[in-house]
């Protein structure tokens, strides 16, 4: 009789390994999470009174996510949770930087396990859409298309996603440009609405 | 002020959209399962005779699982749920059948939201492994590495899986020659044991 033969190596992308992330924080014991604050994001929301005026009274958290050290491969996946803070600057939620992949061409799920938000794409040619995400549905963020996780809830927004490991991060398109639709609370209620600033942040 | 500009097509892979899985039951309202139920899997559990008196007994459902017609692109990502129901053939518990991907050389993630049991992985060149699942608990299927997921508890186990839509399915040489090791429960536990049978079913 032989065991379970697992490696030793916490992180094994070649023989194989398990992770932990929970159902409900999203969080794990195994791997740390990347934090964004909301000084590292300056110039990102429309409102930037509002901006100055919230980063005045502290730094807060904004989104923290998983990275791994998957390698680059193109038959390899990156992996893990997107935990999104509640909160609005003015009455924009917030929302992580949104980023289009290197490799254009590469898709990427989200399944949500918990709180409210929007998935909001948009791909070169202007094309977007404004997906809703409550727990127990999965977006399917298409390839070409930039995707953005938007709080829309009292909770944190808390989404498990997985993408091709050598897709790579473009966030440069959206830090010069900005998304062309912003998400903010009108009434009560979450809208889609034009960025005044696209094009010339 | 725009709307939120959804596709009305109800799985656009092109374009984006969501789609429900829930996360106690796996099940989806938007996308139906393939059933795989025991007279399926004649030959595929080690004890034949315990396999013909349990299915004489009926056609037990082993498993089931989301597919989507996702075109098959290097970029694209397929994913759905996969639900293994609790019973054993003599010792052995219920199990999918086990594949290699067509395109060997790409991974797999598999994210657990119930129940209890273990991704078995194996190589061609015979390194294998099992992976205990439990909820909140995610497993790396590597490049190269037929995998086989395994039903050892009271209840269903339910994963939320992700593998690129081009990687395609070979079931054939599990068929043909099995796995080496199988995981049954062995006084009262779960064992990892030799197949008596590989490579000559």
């Amino acid at each position: 009789m032989g065991g379970f033969n697992v490696s030793e190596k916490p992180l094994d992308f070649l023989r194989g390994f398990t992770v932990d992330f929970d159902l409900k924080t999203g969080m794990s014991k195994m791997v740390d999470t990347g934090k964004r604050y909301l000084s590292q994001m300056k110039g990102m929301f429309a409102d930037e009174a509002a901006f100055d005026a919230l980063l005045a009274k502290g730094d807060a958290l904004v989104y923290e996510f998983h990275s791994m050290p998957v390698p680059e491969h193109e038959g390899d996946l990156a992996f893990g949770c997107s935990i999104v803070y509640p909160g609005k600057v003015g009455g924009e939620y917030f929302m992580t930087k949104g980023h289009f992949h290197t490799i254009l061409d590469t898709a990427e799920i989200y399944y949500c396990l918990s709180g409210r938000g929007y998935m909001l794409l948009e791909n070169q040619e202007g094309d977007y859409s404004a997906h809703e995400l409550t727990p127990g549905k999965a977006v399917y963020v298409p390839k070409g298309y930039a995707h953005r996780s938007v709080n829309a809830g009292e909770e944190k927004l808390i989404t498990f996603f997985v993408f091709r490991a050598d897709a790579g991060h473009d966030y440069g398109t959206i830090e010069e440009k900005g998304y062309r639709k912003l998400i903010v609370e009108s009434e009560g209620k979450p809208a889609v609405v034009d960025n005044p600033k696209w094009g010339r942040l």
